[in-house]
């Protein structure tokens, strides 16, 4: 088979990187005065190609899927609260509901591989690749046709998407156990020791973490695959990280604005960078949370995330609640007086 | 005269601090995974005395004023871009003004003591205490009475909007200089060494900053007035600042959430918080600048700002902007089920 591949521009532009710049620098403000509002709003531009850019249609697409590796007691939440969070999302009432609804995201729901027959009639979409991954300490989690079926899925989610008009989209996950494999994958791609990698998920203790990680290590010493980071994320990973790393690429061959969250999504963007590392120009990171390792892996992105408040809930909670800020970006460019607009005296 | 006092009432409720947080405790989430969220949602529960707080008519009061000091060189900004900004915020088209509209704030203008006769029909309310402050390195920037006249006026504008169904209002200002008395003011609080306390203001470069701090040392070696922290604090202070300190001290009088902008509105709730800490009850900081010493006086009050966006505009703008996270808690405690509502199972 051909390895999938994303046709992804870069944002660069020194001509409209300049005249973005020069906007901003004549807003009626002391110059840099507007701090990472004014960063965002150049990328913004860049992403757009325009000097007025607009946000349109924000959505967050939620996968869920179920995780072989939770067999060996690997998290706190058992495996039954992946489809039952995901009926609860489709009714409302959850963590990402309220978020959505505060800031008119339309939330899109996928069934990527939940362990469940989910019934028709939730408006749940369904690309489910199976009943969960397989149990990654016995052999890969899925196979490289999967992963790659993952990764055309996920697009075509975003797509359908795109074509409904959104330019800015947020990922978010639910999957008991997923800490698990998104702490694989940060060890294969940052190269940071597995210890680092590994936090409590959803509230392990102390003993459970231990736990955690000698599971995680056995798995790792019983890699039977290629020396390919792409199939060493495809034998440890997730069917839902897998579809949003594919969404994540799609969304940056179309220019979207991708809002990236916490831990989880941060392992699926740094994975998405190891596909084509343009996506990287496309992404805003919302938030950055307590679960050990998602600062490291933020570090090693080079990324500077929105938000710091503690989140550790997932589903795209702390991507949506970082979409204030991008707003005010806009409305700031859009918005604001330049001097030339006032009477107010330019002071610098 | 007598000095004015606030009464304010602790937010402290053992019996209704347990019921918020069983509340909290059994939303359809992991034990505390909605981090600051949490906390925020307690705080303005305790401060409504309510297990179902609500937002409503927030406002910006924005208290413009200028300052003696100016007349040393400390400020890159001149002295008539304070009343060409409040005309600016008048009209709109100012950084303030899109924060607002974004966030359906209300933003009511003070003159406190600017340096211009302001005309009348722009909607600015006049409590003008005189044409600018005195130069505090030749004495003082103003008399106890102007002081207390200043408490007094902050908090009628403050009865005005509390009695107009604002429960949460941010304060912010504009006051070419007005860095340095809050230098001044976070110096004679925290009693660190005047150097740490003083920054960049609107733009100083390198030598501007040994200027501003070569002044400010002179006018406190030649201050005249008596040991109190009081005295010594309208004797540096401003117009604007001191209105400001008796707006929070009467918003918290009120039960109102006092959200807290950047370095200088800082150094007015720690001024606030001289005269009654239980102010810092009602306490939420909004945003953490970059003016060196800033995050020094955070420390000093305990406090843990919700943004970092290196924004150091003032005129409330890291207040506003943290808005949406503070209603993010008021929608978490108010809309998500909780494990009773639901079939989710609680796994903790």
């Amino acid at each position: 088979m051909t390895a999938m591949t994303f046709d992804i521009s870069p944002v660069a532009d020194a001509t409209l990187r300049d005249a973005l710049t020069s906007k901003i620098n004549n807003l009626t403000k002391p110059l840099g005065s507007l701090g990472r509002l004014e960063s965002l709003a150049l990328q913004i531009g860049l992403i757009q190609r325009s000097l007025s850019p607009v946000l349109s249609r924000p959505v967050n697409i939620l996968f869920a899927a179920d995780h072989g590796i939770i067999a060996e007691g690997v998290s706190v939440s058992p495996k039954e609260v992946t489809w039952q969070q995901l009926g609860h999302f489709a009714r409302g009432g959850a963590g990402i509901n309220f978020l959505c609804n505060q800031h008119g995201f339309r939330l899109t729901l996928v069934d990527a591989g939940v362990d469940y027959d989910i019934p028709a009639g939730h408006g749940i979409i369904d690309m489910k690749m199976g009943r969960g991954t397989a149990n990654f300490l016995h052999g890969p989690a899925m196979t490289m046709e999967q992963w790659e079926e993952c990764l055309s899925r996920g697009a075509a989610v975003v797509d359908m998407e795109a074509d409904s008009g959104s330019n800015i989209v947020s990922f978010g996950e639910m999957g008991s156990g997923n800490t698990s494999p998104s702490s694989m994958w940060m060890h294969i791609i940052t190269g940071l020791p597995l210890d680092r990698c590994i936090g409590a998920g959803a509230g392990l203790d102390r003993p459970g973490i231990s736990h955690k990680l000698d599971v995680l290590s056995r798995a790792l010493a019983a890699y039977g695959g290629s020396d390919s980071v792409v199939d060493r994320l495809r034998w440890f990973g997730g069917f839902e990280m897998a579809m949003a790393v594919g969404g994540m690429l799609r969304a940056a061959q179309r220019r979207m604005v991708v809002i990236v969250d916490g831990f989880i999504m941060t392992a699926c963007m740094a994975a998405a960078a190891i596909i084509n590392p343009l996506v990287l120009d496309y992404a805003v990171f919302g938030h950055c949370g307590d679960e050990s390792g998602h600062r490291l892996m933020l570090d090693h992105l080079g990324a500077s995330p929105l938000l710091h408040l503690s989140l550790r809930l997932g589903e795209g909670s702390g991507a949506v609640c970082a979409y204030p800020i991008i707003q005010s970006a806009v409305r700031m460019i859009n918005e604001m007086d330049s001097f030339a607009d006032t009477d107010v005296t330019k002071y610098f």
